[in-house]
């Protein structure tokens, strides 16, 4: 079974280290025909590109992505995609004393205790850059969906990081794009970068909460019972790192509800069913009903700081461990356009699932029922 | 590609709707050679079965458990092992009234968007029902796991309902098979009692959390980068019916913290690794480092409930809706052994892709590394 | 991995063992709203039934098919579909005397191998029975293309017993039926059958050559690389039991021919392309083209003879050994249905593949493209 | 579903044109700490190497392979590892007359049927070019084979071409990688090459059936039902460019046996069964024996011929056509290589599967039994 390949229909491999030569993700199952160029691609990893902002690594990384195979004269033919990039600030020599000691709350542990090897250049296959891959991916996904589901938008920005909560009334989704925070607010902009500097200062780093919004999904997508909607978001997800939860719609608020709270009572509308409340986040049995699709996820604060922290190296012996190098200190900003490539791929995946199974058909509500 | 089947090497397929003459499960990929029969089985059906207490439906099913396959002189022989649950006290008239009509909250507006048909009786396949299958595998995974992991434990427990919670200080393991909460301290049993008796006499119903803890499971398991552990482990609950947010280690709450708190540090101990703490919930990059693995879900409230709701029918009329019927006040109690069984199956999957790819070698902390 | 389940998008797990309780099929992935019932599949199951004619095994088996799961009112709901078969006539003395020992030619001895552990009971996994319940998700498949390509029709028959063959000059589809050798020649069936009769008298078996024609194969199924749909058929005849061979088109014969000879030159016809042969066996480049396929595989001759061959036992001692009880002097007759079977199942797979990715557009040939 | 993907375990996706920038494969589940490096891939590619001798395409390719994940320091680490070819001869001028016409013989216009749209450049997609992708992933399979199984032994070697065949009594294994064409008798090599010279001058092609013998395969390789050893191995080979035919030991001609001939007969040997003749091909159940496994299969003529076929163009003109550009009088010679290639993935791929299932217990025959 290959693991590090995502989706059914629509499958992607990500391969590549955070310090070798290159990385870049093979996606198979495209559609023929849609128009597609490197452009359209990079646009999506230009968001998550490092170095942007003082707010992220200041590692400088220009992410161009070159497409390999799978299109000609400008669309795609339905064979493999290859789409790679090439690393190209790599500096190894800042982490040549990480290389035989174990980093707390990192994976580079559990990586050593598995495979008896690790490549500890930046973390190697474990290193966030490996999400570089996952947004290329996304890429292409976004433009078969805007070929076959132009009405669908996904949406993701932060609803917290640290102490600081979005305020839900001043959501303005206008706001995301302008500040280095995917925040839909711009007026709390100040305040989380005033708070995320004094995190830095201080040597630390802080965890965040992200969110994605679904609009304009079609009722019918998600299989049950083991390849549920809600399921492969929440797998899509928590396969992000450093990830540790996963929402749809009320999430772990929904254990305090009653029934009676809970029930999303439907009306008819013009166009069908109209629910009058969306505790279900837009998923029922698995499947989706056409309502907004709400996931939101949680990211542990980066495990790479310059504070001091008790560990062990490869020999076995107790050291306290700084790490040097260059780290986002708040993790969860560049975790939000990977969110938005996982959701664009989870929904074209079942879309195209959807159509090898029932052909698209749909059941009607209504008098010809 | 089959929806209606869980896992890579341990996979198991589940079949049947709550009101067809039977519901079962297909196992395969079991090690050849493991004691197994009907009656160890039984023991983990016997667990979830409904109408053991005045808390769960008083629908009464013997869940009695049949193997049809892949045992010889009470051996696995590596073939598939088929499981049948024949479904005794079916009393389809209870559902004749919303043969056309769509319960708010449930499945059943999902089903007919997608299929165009859905089997009403008991929801059908939505059913919970479902969930008697994934525990009979949940069986299977348990024997195999016994013969190759005897020190792991797999221990599910209710942590909320509604207003109450777990108190922690009070956690008693020994108490959970003692009362029909699945709760880890017998001196709250009756007020959790008291509780849900009112929830029921008010025509409602009640959300829930419930935790699963696995012990003893070894380091290594899990597969980077989309068949990472957590991400396994989260699709596995996710896809249990009602689950609406899943949790590892600090799940939701990681956003709240920064590094310096996070960081789970290392010291020495006899056999290997010691942590000082377990922010992570066992994993690490995806992969179990030695540690406890804590999995927290919450389980949304039964929608099918007696008081009125609004909502439309098949014709697109706006009604009223009471859903009589045997249902649970809290679906979520009876979610706890199902949880157990889709953990275990995970790990044993995990176990058994290691196997494949490592071929069980372990990296070695040490002077001799 | 399931090993013993077959197909991508329509998928089916068979299960059970010659002399166990039942044996049967879980399918998963077919579409809803097809009409389908216990009749329809029985009828291609009592096209393999033994006992049917001299010419195959006495055993009794009545090979009614149940269906337990995934139809609802008469169709289809697109739910997983579960159907049984139960052994009647087992007979388990038969097989005692060679519990320990291997038949030269037969399975057991690689099971025991493998597994260590065997069900000797009339082969248990590795007899031919398994194939009744490929022929019921056959049947599932027939009901399906049924609906979705009415024009498609598949046929098997036999072209090789022995050293007697098929008179490609006499074929005559019309008198298949009407035989026990599935033969499409109605004068040579007299001399096939003193033939078999002969072999039978004489303590020994022989083997078989089948062919199986699919019409009405609509151009653009099949998938490139790893997916050719004469890929996926030649999968589907090697895995029935005893095949040794498989072809498409010319075969092991195109390895004479030169490319001026193979080369299918293409006229226009009235619909589209008009071939001029079809050395490809309607297959270009893993794609159907619209042409009639052609299948043929070899069958070995069964390894159950009551003539005394040398072999070893499980402790390793050499013996002589007669294999007693009910056994096909030729194996490759009830292949035929079941290779019918396997062709249905591939195409209906591969429809439903080409609708998840291409939605089935197809390529324009013609002024217009 | 990823239809350029093969494998189970041992999996590898290949991608890339016959004239884009370049192609590659992406190989996953490869066990840690394995020593690989380019070098040791690039003595496989060097085989199937286009331009090494006058009976194959004059097309010059370097076929240099780079290495671009999943090796550090010499070894694998269990990472995706990324292998890219650059194609530098790409000539494209060479096909612009054929952009919309159909080469008789050809999967261009399946390709143009199916997906309407194609790479027309040398065939993109459907180029035999892919195979060179195949052979690098057969690189890293052997490369595991060499760690884990010293004793396995993968042999390919052409046995017919046209109307010669290789004279079994003169098979001489040390003579095939001494001529071009890889044939096991240093006897008949000038005699194969007259012929082809002859073939070429011709204006023609012509086809070919290639054997491929695997020694010190391990007994109880394979997974009944539908992941046989020789299933697999079948669509293996049936999934090379222009095969039509495969066969495992008596192959086609088992139709002509009877029992007693057919049946391998089996005595003690000093470290197990020991058989006296294999008709089998080493693979009883799907499983391997232990004895060598043997595979034959054919391949067809080169569709690209420069004598002037009949066909039609993509506007639905009846046209006649003549094949430019340099093509390989018989592509069955460099199959060789790739399907050498193919059969030690598939033996790779089964030794990792039969480790999760079984931890590679095996079955005593013996007095301890």
């Amino acid at each position: 079974m290959s693991y590090n390949t995502f989706g059914r229909e629509f499958r992607f491999t990500t391969w590549g280290e955070s310090h070798g030569p290159a990385l870049g993700v093979t996606v198979d199952g495209t559609p023929p025909g849609v128009a597609l160029d490197e452009g359209y691609i990079q646009q999506f990893l230009d968001l998550r590109r490092p170095g942007t902002s003082k707010h992220t690594t200041q590692r400088r990384e220009a992410d161009q992505v070159r497409i390999l195979s799978g299109i000609f004269e400008g669309r795609t033919t339905g064979t493999p995609i290859q789409l790679m990039i090439e690393n190209t600030d790599q500096r190894s020599r800042d982490y040549g004393d990480i290389a035989t000691s174990f980093r707390p709350g990192h994976a580079d542990i559990a990586y050593h205790l598995k495979y008896g090897i690790r490549d500890y250049r930046g973390g190697g296959r474990s290193s966030a850059r490996e999400t570089a891959a996952r947004v290329a991916a996304g890429g292409v996904a976004q433009a078969v969906l805007r070929h076959l589901l132009p009405d669908l938008a996904v949406t993701g920005y932060m609803v917290q990081m640290g102490a600081l909560h979005l305020e839900r009334a001043r959501f303005d989704a206008s706001a995301i794009p302008d500040n280095p925070f995917f925040l839909p607010d711009a007026t709390a902009v100040q305040e989380w970068s005033d708070y995320l500097d004094a995190i830095r200062k201080d040597q630390n780093s802080v965890g965040a909460a992200i969110e994605v919004l679904i609009q304009g999904c079609p009722p019918g997508l998600g299989a049950p019972v083991y390849a549920k909607l809600d399921t492969d978001l929440a797998a899509a997800m928590m396969s992000i790192n450093a990830v540790k939860g996963v929402e749809i719609g009320e999430g772990m608020g929904a254990a305090a509800l009653t029934g009676t709270d809970n029930a999303d009572e439907i009306r008819m509308g013009n166009d069908g069913p109209r629910f009058l409340s969306n505790h279900a986040g837009g998923i029922l049995g698995g499947i989706s009903t056409g309502q907004d699709i709400a996931v939101r996820f949680s990211v542990k604060p980066t495990s790479s700081i310059t504070t001091p922290r008790r560990t062990i190296n490869q020999q076995g012996q107790e050291i306290e461990l700084i790490t040097k190098g260059r780290h986002d200190p708040c993790v969860g900003i560049r975790a939000v356009p990977v969110a938005e490539a996982m959701a664009a791929c989870v929904i074209l995946d079942h879309l195209l699932m959807d159509r090898a199974q029932t052909g698209g058909l749909r059941g009607v509500i209504g008098p010809d029922s």
